[in-house]
This record gives structure tokens, sequence and C-alpha cells, in this order.
């Protein structure tokens, strides 16, 4: 259906090109809830078809009640008794992902990461033991299986690295329903949809990657859980900034107006009473944020230059044993220096270290990291 | 959309070719409701666009509650405040056709003819003027111009001529919406789809055929107000049916009991001790009536011989007047004796006389009733 899904919202944005009005909106919303309605329907048939009692659901049936921000609705509260009750009749319930209900009766849509998100808050409203999502992957891996042939799959990885992995190019699941489940904790298990039906719940459990938000003592201690990889991103320096308070504000800030997502940021300390800021965003954004700088900002901030690189990629290693592990991100370095690959950004978070270097480097990078944190090595 | 709409009940027969449980039916309207609630939707967006406030609603959230028969549900109640308020405000108000939700809140559509019927609904609710019906024609005709060049539009027809027009095949109006409208006394007024959205409101009274349940001085003292006609029929007979009780219903209850509709039903005066029994169906299911009144019918009832014609049509005189004057039937049968055309069958009620001829003669029989009744004359 997801074919079907874009052909309406294509048609929606050619009979109305420049609409984003509030009454429009909610229209999208009724629009773009069809597809899952539609899908959620054939699963419930196909499923009686097979011999197994199956019911579907839309959002606004169970309900789950969103607020009224439509096609970026935020989840508020999910009624169970419904889907609990046919549970108990032996029933098959296949809720639709990616929308809801507002107060006043209006459908909604999640938005991007909505159905994911949906699966994880209903199984928080359910309590479920673990919240089974199956994608096209059999797991979370400690790199990408095709970039390094010896990654691993990891059979639990913390809610936070998780989110370090997620945010950072492994697009296993949304980002946004790992934060939910991160907030509800709900235990959440990625699992590949060509796993067989009929496996048994102890395979089941041995199977996927489990995410899961305690620390306890079955948890992997590995210092380095995986590498994450991106080379979407560009890299753009405003240099001989006059170091004064306000700054990063006045940079950042025109950026965010023009609705410009920014991942790393650096400033460095500052010499001769100028200092460089550099940051990276989206490829896409590129031209559109050196024209930005140097129309409206340098101007005003007295800079001298900005530069640009979209010929780069950003590598992290990411971990919780890092939080109690120092040294971490020199062996890092080290390892990135011994192949000779030359670092321009470095970028630190308490379970993530990043660097951005020549995008020709990546993929050597990565397999030299994986080595060096013995990733392809089955732990005990 | 409605291509759309058959792709996905298409897939859900071939997911499921032989199910017909509640269960089924349920997502089969889950499945079904998504169209129209595209379109309305789309239908609102292109409003907008245009400057006009414009909001649109699936059945379940004005509510249109229906009971709970899947597939082919019945209207029970419309709440008509949310629409109200909208109007209030000055928008466009959009509702899904052929769609509402049961008591329990599960999707239902009202199957065939609902489109209409839920448009209707909905003005009856309101306590609407009059319900305008957008088709892809501009009125009811005296009959189909296609046939007779002469045809008129009427300007006003009445309730009970227009359910034996469409039931006789006028294929203007959707019966089950003109059986709803009477029941609420709704006027319903046909109108061209391409009628100019800037008419004022005095031409657009003017133009289409205004249903009407209302009888009076205005209404057009026509005897006979239209030719419908009608060749998807086949004539049956069984012959040398022993003259005795209950030999109608044991023709007609295995017929129905098979699902198979019957039309015309004639049964004449016996002659010696048996009579002959006639009734149409439609052509599709001609072999199987037959196949059935052979094998199950015939040898129960003693009766002599199964014989059918598909060749046949039926050709109908519709008018209020005919109640209030004699003759008519007969100046009808006149009329296609002149132009040499035989009786098969004739079967009349209080504002509908039928017969049943050769098909071959079919435009000629209107074209000679059309003159007969002095239809291509505009009234005063």
């Amino acid at each position: 259906m997801s074919g079907e899904t874009n052909r309406l919202l294509g048609l929606a944005k050619e009979l109305a090109p420049s609409k984003t009005t509030d009454a429009y909106l909610r229209e999208l919303d009724m629009l773009a809830s069809t597809g899952e309605q539609a899908s959620s329907a054939l699963l419930a048939i196909a499923l009686q078809a097979e011999g197994f009692p199956s019911v579907s659901y839309a959002g606004w049936q169970v309900p789950i009640k969103t607020n009224s921000a439509y096609t970026k609705a935020r989840i508020e509260s999910i009624d169970d008794a419904r889907i609990r009750a046919d549970l108990a009749a032996g029933k098959v319930v296949i809720v639709t992902g990616f929308q809801g209900v507002d107060e006043a009766g209006n459908i909604t849509t999640l938005g991007r990461g909505g159905s994911d998100t949906s699966a994880v808050a209903v199984a928080a409203a359910m309590k479920a033991a673990e919240c089974l999502i199956y994608t096209d992957v059999d797991g979370v891996y400690t790199t990408d299986p095709r970039v390094v042939p010896e990654a691993r799959r990891l059979h639990t990885v913390s809610f936070e690295e998780m989110l370090e992995m997620a945010s950072m190019g492994s697009k296993v699941l949304q980002i946004r329903s790992v934060e939910f489940a991160g907030k509800y904790q709900v235990p959440l298990r990625v699992l590949s949809s060509f796993t067989p039906w009929d496996m048994d719940l102890t395979e089941e459990a041995a199977s996927g990657t489990l995410i899961t938000f305690e620390e306890d003592e079955k948890m992997e201690q590995a210092v380095v859980s995986g590498i994450a990889f991106n080379r979407d991103e560009s890299k753009i320096s405003v240099l001989g900034v006059p170091d004064k308070p306000g700054i990063a504000y006045q940079i950042l800030g025109a950026v965010a107006d023009a609705n410009i997502e920014v991942d790393i940021i650096i400033q460095n300390v500052s010499k001769g009473g100028t200092t460089d800021f550099s940051f990276t965003v989206n490829r896409n954004d590129h031209a559109r944020t050196i024209d930005l700088l140097k129309e409206q900002v340098l101007p005003k901030l007295g800079a001298q230059e900005v530069v640009g690189d979209t010929k780069i990629c950003k590598v992290s290693i990411v971990g919780i044993g890092m939080r109690s592990h120092v040294g971490i991100a020199s062996k890092m370095f080290g390892a990135l220096s011994e192949e000779g690959i030359n670092i321009q950004m470095i970028s630190t978070s308490e379970i993530k270290t990043s660097v951005v270097i020549d995008e020709k480097y990546m993929e050597l990078a990565v397999r030299a990291l994986h080595k060096a944190f013995d990733l392809d090595q089955p732990k005990a």
C-alpha cells in the first residue's frame, strides 16, 4: 500500500501545491490514514483465510488518542480494553500504525517514524513483555555487514546505544519508536520478517536483537557495541569569527530559522581574538546553508569566510561501556591513524565518539574500527 | 478511486475466495470504506485550493449510525450537530458516502446504492430543502434519448414514478436512495455533474429533474411520464402445471432459495385442469433457473415442460396520471399493434404497464409509445 499512499499524497500536492493550513493538513491525514487501514484489513483477511480468527482496528477505533498536530501528532493515551477483550477471545488483533484520533474525533497521523512508534505505544499500553518489530533485517549488527562481512548480530543492545546507533544511520528502527520504548520501558526486539512463523518461543527469544533498558548482568559487557557511519552529511565552517558571546546563536539561529537540521557542532578555542565555527548538515541542505550564511550571517558577524565540504563522512563508535572505560577515544584515533586516515572533526558524547573524515576512507575506517574493538569476536 | 476500491476488494477475494463469515465481511467494510475517505479528503483539498473552506468526514465521524449488517448495513440515525456547526462557520462539508459505523464502533458499508442513499439520509437529517444529486445525466427523461432523440427532460417527476422508472432500468438514481427520499420526504433533484458551479439558485432550480413526493398543482399532469425499457431479462415458462393450491410457491420458492431474483410473474387462468406459469429473471440466471426447475421442481410438480427465451425485452409506460385515467393500457397495446409488435406477456401496477416483447422490436416499441403518449411535446 505504500505506493498507493504516495500516489494519494502526490495528488493532494498537485491540487494544493503550497497549502500548509491546519484545514489542509487535517485532510492530508484523512487521506494518508487510508492506506494502513486497507492493508490492516487485508492482513486480517489473509489471517482468517489461514484459519486464525483476526480483527483489524483503525487508530480511532482502539482508540489511540493523540493531540491535534496533524501530520505529526503525538500519542496521548491508548485504551487497551478492546484489544484485551479480543486477545482473551483468541483473536489476532491488528492495529493500524501511524495514526490516531484527536479529542474532537479528527483523524491524525503520527508523521515520520509513526508506524513503529504505534507498535511500541500499544505494547506499552498493554504492558506487554516484549514488542517484536519485524523488519527487513534480522537484528542490530555491530556495523553494516555490507561494509564489514565479519559484522556480528548483537543479542542485546541497550536503549541508549540503540538511540545513538539509530540516529547515526543504522536504519533498523525508527528513532522515535526507540525513544518511546525508553520512555515507557518497553523491551523491543528487532526480528526479520522472514523469521519462520512457527518458530517456538525459545527460538524466538534467541533470535533478533533485544533492545533493553535494563543494564543487568545478562548484558553483553562490550566497551564498544557497534560502529555507525553516515555519508549523508556535509561540513560547513565559518572562519575568522570574532570570539564574543552570542556567536553560536547568531550562526545556528539563522540556520534553524531556515528549517535546516544541524548534527555535529564544533567550536574550538580562539586564537588572536577570532575562532572557527564548524557544523554538519544534510548534504541536500549544503548549498542553501552556505548561501544563507554568506548573505545573512557573515555581514552581521564580521566573520572572514564560509567554507564547505560535501565529500565527508561521519564514523562513530557506540557503546554503553564507554562510560566506565577510559582510553576508548584514543584507541579509536590510533586505529584510524594507523590506516593513515586524517580526522577533520571530533565530537563526543557519553556513549559515543564520532569523527568526520574524508568520505573515501569510510569503509576502511569502519573495518579498522570493527577489528580494533574486537567486534568480530563473539562475546562470552 | 473506484478502480482502487475494486482492486482492494479483488485482493481480498484472492486471499479468501470463499469466506462469508461476519469477521470477514467486517474486514471487507474496513477495506471498502477507504476509497471514499480518500476521495472525500482530496475533494476537500481541491475546494480549499480554490478558496472554499472545506472539511471532510468519514461516516463514523458524523456519525452515521447503522446496524451491524456488514456490506449491506442500514442507516439507523445521523447526528447533524457537527455538520450544522461547520455550515454555520461557512465551511463546505463533505461526507463520505456508502458507509457508517455500528453501535460497537465498527465501520460498516451500505452496499449497493449506498452512496446516493447517504446523501439523501444526510439531507433528511438536516431537514434540507432539497437534496441535489449530481450525476452523469442532466435529469430524468421521458425515455432514453439514445433511443428516442425527441425524449424530453422532465422538470418534475413524482416519487412513485421515479421508483418505477428506476427499477425499470432508467439508471439515473440508485433505487434505494429514491425509497429513502420517499420515506423521509426529501425532495431530490438530479443534476448533471457538468452543471456550471456558478449557476445561481434560480437557474439551478430550473435545471435537472425534481423528484417530489408532493402531488401539488405545479406537478405536470401528464398521464404517462416516461417509457422505461430493459433487455437484461429472460422469460421462463413452466407449462402444463396441474392447477392446484401452492403451485406458485413451489416454483418460486425453489428459485428464491437459489438467490435468483424474479421480476414479472404471470399465471393465467387454467384450462383442462392445467395452467402455464411464466416469469422473468436476469439473463445471467437463465440457464441456472432452467436447470433448477428441470431437476428439482418439475418432477415434484408433475408439470409437463419448462421453456425459456432470452431474446426478449420489457417495455413499460410509467405515469402517476394512470391512476385516474382509463384506457391507457389499451392505447399502449394499440400503438404496439399498429407497428405489428406481438405482446408476449403483460403485467400491470397502479402507475405502470409493462409488456414483454421480442427484443428486436425494443427501439421500435419505445419510439412508438413515446409518440403515442405525446411525450415529445412540452407540457404547459
